[in-house]
């Protein structure tokens, strides 16, 4: 059996959303987010794969908050099966385990001899072709029974990180691992870093999926057993409803603190492949190239003599002044001012933000859609007005509102309005009116975009308001 | 003669709106912000003077850019002689000299025996009727031919105003002042704290207006000469231009600098009255008490752990996080983040910002205007999108566009709408259009706000493309 033939991709695209804030949001977490090159940090993560396993055999776990945005970035997954990776959708996440866990039973009833590479989404690796290669060759090396890690040559005594403690190698390069240790303090990670037995704990993985099975009925009975009660319902009719009903039930367990820390078939190899976790706007300097002050800036930020700062602005002025090791975020709707070695605080920041209901730590002003976008303007007592963008020969579902009558001006482009029964073309400086209850559906027949200013007036407007009769995409 | 029979009151309200900036702009200075109090700080100066100064004599000078500023805070002003202050309108700013020249030459003509007490508009003086009192003394005290300035004893080491040396006082408490000194460095400060015959310099001012044009002809007789001009015209059919053209060749120039430092017959009283300049953000830690942890919030901001600093939000969200003697300020187009020790440095990236012809230094989003206000919400290609809130009662100009047309929906009130030769009424959730060209005026002929929001379509959409036929407040 030659076990490249058996290998498949599993991405693990959860995530809160919490410590690149206010970039990223509860509904738009970090995987998503453009902020180490002109891609997103998933479409690189699938991008990375290209050569070593085919879009078929790339299955994306996600949570269902976060799938409209999954869909956006690969709209055929479940139309055309050979050029678009797979999808698990997960009704809540629930840490890597369960993730790891559901995708295992998956690959399983595909293929008995499935090896996983298990990957998280919102990492960065800079050499994609090393990447492949060393995976190539770990998968060649690994030993039936066992759980491979990835681990990373530490640079600097970083204490954001786990940390891996090896034995000796073998003569394929490959070490036993003596054991997972947690984030270390400063004094810690500096003693690691000289040890050199140390290790960076990547998250990244390659085992087989019966022996990852195997290792969480061993020490995770619990989720084992929910594991096993959606793998019988498989591909029977109550297949959906017992994933939704099981995972209600489900612990939320890491795979490292559930698995690796415990198991004892543990091994390792050194990824010297550029990777970096990301995990907080101070990361960035990691990975971006800062200007002679020390400074990552970004958007509309004006600047006098500040130091060592990351300046991340947007449309909106930000106006900096003598700032030193600090942090400044803008979105159009809220800004983080914080110093960069508070950075961990942000998630409780996010945190406080939830508790009192707001509504900038859950999405953006601006939502992306499949048929193009909406930015709320401004909500004000009985109005909401919202710029909407259609991309040519996109529609919206042909809907109606039960609180809301709504008035279009069309600012550019042409839109094709359906209206209860009529149908009829609205050009720029012209304006539309669909009174409360009234079936209709905005369309982009042309070749250019299409930006309505959209006024909304009624007593509710929620965006949960909305009857959808026909949708291209399959909502409801 | 009783002299307070002949006292009058000069408010000076130029200032460049640059060192609150982004909450002061260079068409809405420091005058006009609420910053300490419900009301601005050039009402509350007005508002100082009641009992001492009887309204129809005190004049504002004023920088023509501010007067529509003005308008809105004194409405009655120019109608209701008895009622309102008098308005001086400088074709612009040049400092404190020519103003306070401007203002002697106006009072001569009313009055030859006139005494001006001469006020900044936009500091705080916290204790009114002692303010009041001491006026009222020092008035008694005036030795004819001198000028008598009102000189505040130090409580702290303050290097960001001037002082004034004194002599022994007189049998009325009143000093001869040896020198004005600049700006001291705080050693410098810290001497004078110490040494009890230095006071700071309040800038205000009490002098026969005559006195003081003999003073200006003595000390900046270039300016003398301009005033001349300026006087003799007055009254006269070529008035106005001459004062259009003379201010053109007025260099600017302080009373202080020009005036006061050369002096030989400058008289200090001692003023108790609760006076702060309020001069820059973290001033108004003098004013405004802080909270536990030191810091003075305001709007929508979420902290945690802050101390000692200013954060000044609006609606938007600003959350922070550790900061320590920072100033963050949000307005809704412009943020300002900023250590306390670097505030003098806002005056310098104002300048920068003006240079660079960005918007954001000299106008507000929101504009005040004599009928309501207008917010721009987002200007994008071809369109412009506007809230318009009406106050009862009240109605814009009649007026048309060259380049725009405007598409209306009204979210809450009821509009009078009149368009060419058709005048009706416009409802919550109804809407109105405009073409290019077209005569059309907005009125509010209800009881509560109306409030509009405005689709503008068109190739130029500059606040200069309004032709006004009819206007309830004299604008052209």
């Amino acid at each position: 059996m030659k076990v490249k033939d058996h290998l498949y991709a599993v991405i693990l695209a959860g995530g809160s959303g919490t410590r690149f804030w206010p970039l990223s949001r509860e509904n738009y977490s970090k995987q998503f987010l453009k902020i180490a090159g002109s891609r997103s940090l998933l479409e690189q993560t699938v991008q990375r794969l290209r050569g070593l396993v085919a879009p078929q055999r790339i299955y994306i776990v996600v949570a269902e908050k976060d799938l409209p945005n999954l869909r956006l970035l690969f709209p055929d997954t479940g139309r055309r099966k050979d050029a678009s990776p797979h999808i698990l959708v997960e009704p809540e996440a629930k840490n890597t385990a369960p993730a790891i866990g559901l995708a295992a039973i998956h690959l399983l009833s595909e293929d008995p001899d499935s090896v996983m590479l298990v990957l998280p989404s919102d990492h960065l690796v800079t050499r994609a072709s090393a990447f492949r290669k060393l995976v190539r060759n770990a998968v060649k090396e690994l030993v039936r029974g066992s759980l491979l890690t990835l681990g990373v040559k530490p640079s600097r005594p970083e204490t954001g990180y786990g940390y891996i403690q090896v034995g000796r190698k073998n003569s394929h390069g490959i070490y036993p691992v003596s054991r997972f240790v947690e984030k270390p303090d400063t004094r810690a990670a500096r003693r690691y870093l000289k040890a050199r037995n140390y290790f960076w704990n990547s998250g990244i993985f390659i085992w087989r999926s019966d022996v990852l099975l195997n290792e969480i009925g061993r020490h995770l009975p619990g989720l084992h057993r929910h594991l096993s009660l959606i793998r019988n319902s498989g591909g029977k009719s109550n297949e959906n409803r017992t994933i939704q009903q099981t995972y209600q039930k489900i612990k939320p367990v890491s795979i490292d603190y559930g698995v690796m820390e415990k198991s004892t078939s543990v091994q390792m190899i050194p990824a010297d492949i550029g990777w970096t976790d990301l995990g907080s706007w101070p990361s960035l300097e990691q990975v971006i190239r800062t200007d002679r002050s020390g400074n990552i800036k970004s958007g509309n930020v004006i600047d006098r003599d500040s130091h060592n700062s990351i300046l991340y602005g947007g449309q909106r002025l930000v106006a900096t002044i003598g700032l030193d090791e600090m942090i400044v975020v803008d979105s159009p709707d809220a800004t983080l001012v914080c110093p960069k070695d508070r950075a961990q605080d942000i998630r409780q920041l996010v945190h406080t933000l939830k508790k009192k209901g707001a509504v900038e730590q859950s999405v953006h002003q601006t939502v992306e859609r499949p048929w193009g976008s909406y930015t709320v303007m401004e909500e004000g007592p009985g109005y909401k007005v919202k710029r909407i963008v259609v991309q040519p020969g996109k529609k919206l579902s042909l809907q109606f509102h039960k609180h809301r009558s709504e008035h279009w001006v069309v600012t550019s482009g042409k839109a094709r309005m359906t209206c209860g029964d009529v149908v009829y073309d609205v050009g720029p400086n012209e304006s539309a009116y669909v009174p409360v209850g009234v079936f209709h559906r905005i369309q982009n027949p042309g070749k250019k975009s299409l930006c309505i200013i959209e006024v909304q007036c009624g007593p509710y407007l929620g965006e949960d308001d909305i009857v959808r009769i026909s949708d291209d995409y399959g909502r409801q």
